[in-house]
C-alpha cells in the first residue's frame, strides 16, 4: 500500500503544512508546480527531500490560481488547460532531475481533480498531456472516476486512492464536504478504515454496507500538526498489521 | 552563422510580434518561458512551428515580472534565481519534447541579460541552472561579458552574438540605449554591419576603429513589421553573399 | 444615446486595440481594472484621456485571471468576488480622480458579464460591491438579465446596453456566438440597427420579429482598426440622424 | 506615542502573524495593498477590525512582487511606480470605505522603503503618488531618509518611526541585518529601548553614545507568537510609564 499526500504548497514566503514531517510518513509526495501554489526554490528542496528518503515525486498538477489555491473551478479552454498541465509537469520534472529523481506519477488538485473526476473535456485535457509527456506516467486519482475511465482508455495506468477520513456513499462516490457523514473525525476510526482498505479493499459507506474501494494508495492530509499526527497514525497501523509502505509507482 | 531573435512573447490574448514571419528567417529562437511573456499553449506553438522549420529552440529565460516583461533589474537572491532558471528552461524543454525537438541553448532575457552581463551572482546564478539541468546546452550572450566568462569557466559553451544594428564602443561595449549612437538605423546600414561580422568577425566602432567581434550568431528583432523587413533583409544580404546560415546548435 | 466600449485592455508592455481612436468615438469608456487586463499607468493614461474629452469612465471589472483575459468561467466564492469588485472601482476611481474625474459607473467584463447575467450568486456579489462601495453608482448591463433584476432590486440604477452587431433571439437573448446568425457583420446593417435601437428601442430578431430593445447604451469594439471604423459609422449614423450623443452617466 | 505594524499580509490560503492579536496591541495598523501581499478579502476584514478597535490604517504600498513578498529592489519607472503606488492606496481606501473608515497614512514596505529611504526617483514617486492621491495623507518612514526629506520638501507630513529591537549607527541609520548588533533581542532590552524613545526621544548607539531619535512611532513585528508578546510588553511598558498611546493619524 503507498501513503501520498501533497507536499510544497507554500508560495514565496507563504508556507503551509509540514513538508519534512509528512515525508517521513508517505511514500508517494505530491508536489504542487507552481500554478496553484509552489515556487521552483520549495519544488526544488522538496524534490530533494524526497529522493533522500525514497519518496516518489508526483506532479501535482492545478488550474492557474493562486489566489484561489486552485480550489476554484475555472471553466479552461481544453488544449490550453492541456498545455499547462505539460508545462507544470516538465517544471517539476527537470527539479526532479536536479534533485537526482524524476516525475513518477501525476495527480490534479483541487478543483480540477474534482473537474476531471466528473467533466470529459477536462479530464481528456489532463490525460492528453500525460500521454503527450511521457504516457509511462501513472495517473493518481478516484477509482470510478471519469478521469480514471478516459486514462485507462487511453492505455495509462491508473492507480485508485482512498480517502480513509472522508464519507462514502453506497455508490462509491464521497459525501461532499458540506453534506453531513462528510468527515470521520475519530481518530481511531481513521485508522481503522484505512487498514481495511489496504487489507481488504473495501470501506463501510454511510448506510452501513460495506462497498469494494480498489486503491493503491491513500491520501493524507498535513496541513495542521493534528493532521500531521493523525497521519503517522494511519502509516503506524498499516506497518503494525504487517503490510508493506512502499510506492506504487 | 547564425541568426536569433526573440519569439513567442505574448501572454494570453496579447501577442507580440510575428512569430512565423520570423520563424522563416532566423535559424534559432529564443522562445520566452512564461515568466516575462509566454504562456504553454504559445510555448508549444512556437516550437512545433520551428521544429518543422528546422528552427533551433532555445530557452529565453527571464526575470518573474509580466507586467515589466523583465525589463527591470530585480535584485534576486541567487539561489532563487538559479532555480526560476532551470524551472523555465525545464517547462520549455518540455513543451519542445511534445513539439518534436529540445531545447538546445539558453539566453537571458532583457534585464536578466544585462544584469548577468555585468553581475557576478545573477550570471553565476543563470550558470548554475544550465550546468545543474544539462550542461551540454551553450549559454548565448555578448561575448567579453561576466556571463561569458563565467560560463566558460564553468566548462560550458559560449555562443556569442552581435547587434548589427546597435553602435559599438572601442571597447566592444553597446552604446547604452539612452546615448547617441545607439542605435544604426539605416537598413542598408544595419545588412552592411551583419555582413561585416559574419564574414569578418569585426564590427565598425562609433568612433571609426574597426574592433573584433568574435560571434556565432547575430540578434535580429521582430516586433513590428519593419523590423521584420530589416530582418529579412540582413538574411538575405547573408544568403546572397554565398554565407551558410544555420543554427549554432 | 450612449456610446460604450472597452478601453485600457493592454498590460504592461501588451496593447490591445486603439484607445485613443475610440475615445473619439464612444460616449463611454469602460476601463479595466487591473484584474484581467490593465496595468496602473494605462488606466490613468485613459482615465486622463478621457477626462480631456468629457467621455465618462466606468469600471470595467473582471476576474481574476490575466492568462485567460477575464473570458473564463471562474467559481468563485461570492463575498471573495463582491470584495475583488469592489477592490477594482476604487483603484479605478483613485486613477480616476487624479486625472480629474470619477467612476460614473460599473460594467462586467467577459465571463463575469456572462455569469452575472445568469447566475444569481455572482449577480449578487457584483450588486453587493456596488451598494457597498457608492450606491449611486448606475450599472451598466444587459436588459432582462440577471444582474440587471437583482440591481433593481438593490435601489441601483440599471442601464440597458444593445449590441448592434449581434443577432437577437425572439426573447430578446443574444445568439451564442458559437451559433449560426451570432454576428452581424455587414457594416451598413450594424449602422442601420444602432440606429434602430436608438430611434425606436428595437431591434429584428433572427426570426425576422421587431423587438423591444430598451437601452440607454450601444456596445462598440475596437480591436481591430475595421472595428474602429465600424464604431465610428455607427455614431456617424446617430449624429446624421439628429440623435444627441452623450454620455448616460 | 503611536505603535505601528505590518498587517493583513496573508494572500489568498496563505497566513502570515496573528492579524487581530496585533490590532489589540498597535494604534496603526499597516495594511497590505495587495502587491506584495494582500487579498481584497483579507484587507477588508482587517479593515473592519481595525475601524472597530479604533486602530488607525495606513496604506503599506510595495512592488508588485508575490513572489519575492516585495522584499527585492526592483528597478521601476517612477512614473509606473507612482501610478502603482496610487493605485494600491486606492484600493485599500475604498476597502476602508466599506468597512467605515478611511486610509490615515502610507508607509512603503520592504524594498521599496529601503529604496526609497536613500533613492530620490523612487521616494520622488512614492510622494508623488500621495500629493497627486491626498496630500493630507502622512507618510511614515525614517526620520533622516532620502524619502522623509523629500515628503517634508512637498509640503507633506512626515511622521519618524523608531525600531526598538534594531541596533542603531551613532549617524542615527540602523545598522544593516547581516552586520553584527543589527537586532536587539533581550525582551526587557527592547522594552526599555522603546520607552527612552518615547519618553526622552533618544535611543543608545552601538557605539554606546545617546543619539536624537525625534520619532512619533514605533514599529512593531507581529510574525511570531513571541513577537507579538514582544510587542505586547512594549505597549505595556509605555502605558506603566503613564504614555498615552495613540494614533498618530
Amino acid at each position: 500500500m503507498d501513503l501520498n499526500a501533497d507536499l510544497g504548497e507554500g508560495f514565496g514566503i507563504w508556507r503551509l503544512g509540514d513538508d519534512l514531517a509528512l515525508l517521513d510518513i508517505v511514500t508517494s509526495a505530491n508536489v504542487a508546480c507552481g500554478f496553484h501554489a509552489g515556487d521552483p526554490a520549495t519544488m526544488r528542496r522538496v524534490c530533494l527531500a524526497a529522493a533522500q528518503r525514497g519518496v516518489a515525486v508526483g506532479a501535482q498538477v492545478g488550474y492557474r490560481d493562486l489566489a484561489g489555491f486552485g480550489r476554484r473551478r475555472i471553466e479552461y479552454d481544453p488544449g490550453e488547460l492541456r498545455d499547462e498541465v505539460i508545462y507544470q509537469i516538465a517544471a517539476l520534472d527537470g527539479m526532479c532531475r536536479v534533485a537526482g529523481t524524476r516525475v513518477r506519477y501525476v495527480k490534479p488538485h483541487g478543483a480540477l481533480y474534482n473537474t476531471a473526476a466528473v467533466d470529459e473535456p477536462q479530464a481528456t485535457a489532463v490525460v492528453s498531456a500525460v500521454t503527450d509527456y511521457d504516457r509511462t506516467l501513472p495517473v493518481l486519482c478516484q477509482p470510478g472516476s471519469v478521469l480514471a475511465r478516459i486514462a485507462t482508455g487511453a492505455g495509462l495506468r491508473v492507480v485508485g486512492e482512498g480517502f480513509a477520513d472522508r464519507g462514502y456513499r453506497p455508490t462509491g462516490a464521497l459525501v461532499p464536504r458540506a453534506a453531513p457523514q462528510a468527515l470521520v473525525t475519530a481518530e481511531a476510526e481513521v485508522a481503522e478504515r484505512a487498514l481495511k482498505m489496504a487489507v481488504e479493499r473495501v470501506v463501510v459507506a454511510v448506510d452501513g454496507s460495506t462497498i469494494a474501494c480498489p486503491v493503491e494508495s491513500i491520501c493524507l492530509h498535513g496541513d495542521t500538526p493534528a493532521a500531521v499526527d493523525l497521519a503517522r497514525r494511519v502509516r503506524t497501523a498499516l506497518t503494525e498489521a504487517g503490510l508493506h509502505v512502499a510506492p506504487f509507482a
